[in-house]
């Protein structure tokens, strides 16, 4: 059920198979971002077509609205978003971590206020885990605390204490929650906060985010003591592309690669554009997972073989080319650059979605590319190849 | 290249299908409305998918936005939003005579500010028939001069006469593009302004709009009048819609069907809502265009079999059940109510677009029932059916 097999390596790059409940997903592997439980202005059947194997949701959006109860209600939140492939669902952490307004945290768990109706609410380990287990993603991740990327190791340390502690709340809950199920029909249990809620008949594992900030001491003992309470059908390194300098991503991620154990598939959360998929890819992470293509996409910026292109620029006004002549999406198979620009121009919602369509299966044509490259035992030629085109090409 | 046969019958109501250029359509039939050349928030696969065989173009949007130059440029409409199938264009008269801001009627024309940029722009009958010819659509229409529901008889009389005569110059015009037109290659021609524009390869057809207000005298004589400037190979009604009580709409529908040629389509402009096709259906039309489908869509409200209800209401957070259980769509077969609210509730795009979907789709399903009731000589029977459980089921 939860199962990974790297079937070939280029130096630190893996390209493997993670089987899931939903599904088998093909790795290096872009997860698309369904904030709440929607890929921004994609249909089930455009990430289909776009060749997504596994989307992220957001548990804090779907916690707040509609609630994992309404989700939980309507069966789930794979028949509530009609995604029948894998899933995976952050724990919230991030998101409550990074709101504007107040929020109070103690060991116990984060008092927050929620962006839609500013209503106190908590968040604990338990209650991550419970409101995940009700959406019922292939994957749950761990509640965490995240620091910003300049944080000082005092708060990097206190940060990464609590989020070791509420791991083992978590697992310790998650066990409980996959205990209490019998595996083959929905049932009702009772929350910590003592409410009820529908168990979807789901198979879910729990994944744990190493923390540690910018510091490498930090960084190499999360890993140390997360390793030691597994063993982990997955590991995310987390609190990277939170502000830090992209030099300390790729530092911690050569810190961590040569400690983590080859078997289990990394998940480097939050990551990104086209060219932190490639260097990180060369680091060794085999899952990403960013807003980045969606919300470029709404902007009008389009990922094309030669570099990013923005096209609401004048020049694209007569051009009968596709966004990117390589490319075999809906948008650039269909519509002219010209076309496109109209649609942005005119302010037209089409646009939003053909480009966020576009960019969507750019990445995942990426990471098909960069799986082609480790299987030949040659990605760092084809990167450095990749790259000279992407960054030297038209950027218009 | 442009035939029509009227198949079956019952009562008025007529079943046939017309040929056009770029394929059949079989009637009754409703037109999605492409304005700036896109279906709002649906692509050409959403409308394939919805049965959609005809689509309607905006002429005035194009013109200000991007310029039918552009649009020519980029291969013609057709090619440039995609639309393999058939397409009409609008004259523009409607948009220029309800925009708001000034405009300056003379017999030459109308001199009218671009909603864009503000600019002066001038469309005369001649400057019509050569933009829709550059857009190059299977049927173009005839520039006209729209007055108000209301208007008085000295109104409508001097806006009846204005369009008779730019009638016989949209035909002269349209006779001359098509003549210097040799049928096989793209051209290019000189507009009447002086500029150059690119000619599509393409037939075309010029449909006249009948006018006349709410003026029965009016409207016999436009309609004696242009059958005199015919053959033609389809006829508008116009200046419906525009205000006026629905009686009058239907009532000027009464008198013009017995007088109309049966063997000529009958395209009812900008109507409407389901119940205004079924009863306009009754009074003889074949064809419809309108916002409506997709303008209610965006705002929440769905139609289906028992009414429209507002996806917004909070009786649907919970329910598991589609839209309409009747339909087969895309947004019906795929998602709950309690999805679509949650969409919509938290502003998300997919929810414009999924709506709009099924509002076309059940509008497109409504007249293949209509046909089949007509085919089956039992319009008005099924119509009574049809009104009693659209008019007394939930409309939440």
């Amino acid at each position: 059920m939860f199962e990974f097999t790297v079937e070939a390596t280029s130096g630190a790059a893996r390209a493997g198979t993670l089987t899931l409940p939903h599904g088998a997903v093909e790795t290096p592997c872009f997860m698309p971002v369904g904030t709440q439980g929607t890929v921004r202005a994609l249909s089930p059947n455009d990430l289909r077509a776009a060749g997504a194997s596994l989307v992220l949701a957001n548990t804090y959006h779907l916690h707040v609205r509609p609630g994992e109860d309404v989700v939980g209600r309507l069966g789930g939140l794979h028949r509530f978003m009609g995604w029948d492939r894998p899933l995976l669902t952050d724990s919230g952490g991030f998101q409550v971590f990074s709101l504007e307004g107040s929020r109070t945290v103690s060991d116990e768990g984060v008092e927050f206020q929620s962006h839609v109706d500013g209503s106190r609410r908590f968040l604990s380990p338990e209650r991550a885990m419970e409101i995940q287990w009700s959406l019922g993603a292939d994957v749950a991740m761990a509640f965490d605390h995240v620091v910003p990327g300049g944080a000082d190791e005092t708060s990097a340390r206190d940060a990464l204490e609590r989020t070791l502690k509420w791991l083992e709340r978590c697992a310790k809950r998650h066990a409980e929650l996959k205990a209490s199920h019998d595996g083959t029909t929905a049932r009702r249990h009772e929350t910590s906060d003592g409410q009820h809620a529908n168990v979807p008949s789901c198979h879910q594992t729990l994944w744990p985010i190493l923390q540690g900030g910018s510091h490498r001491a930090l960084r190499l003992e999360a890993l140390d003591r997360v390793l030691a309470m597994g063993p982990w059908t997955g590991l995310a390194v987390g609190g990277l592309s939170v502000g830090e300098p992209k030099a300390v991503t790729y530092e911690t991620l050569a810190l961590l690669e040569p400690r983590l154990p080859p078997a289990v598939p990394r998940y480097l959360m939050g990551v990104g554009f086209p060219e932190d998929l490639v260097a990180a890819v060369a680091g060794g992470v085999d899952l990403f997972d960013c807003v980045a293509p969606t919300r470029n996409g709404r902007n009008g910026t389009a990922y094309t073989a030669d570099g990013p292109l923005n096209i609401r620029n004048a020049a694209h006004r007569d051009d009968a080319r596709p966004l990117d002549p390589t490319c075999d999406c809906e948008t650039c198979t269909t519509f002219s650059r010209g076309y496109l620009r109209h649609l942005f121009v005119a302010e037209e919602l089409l646009g939003l979605r053909l480009l966020s369509l576009h960019n969507v299966r750019y990445l995942i044509r990426l990471t098909a590319e960069m799986r082609a490259a480790i299987r030949a035992g040659d990605y760092e030629r084809w990167a450095a190849a990749w790259r000279r085109r992407y960054t030297q090409g038209e950027t218009t």
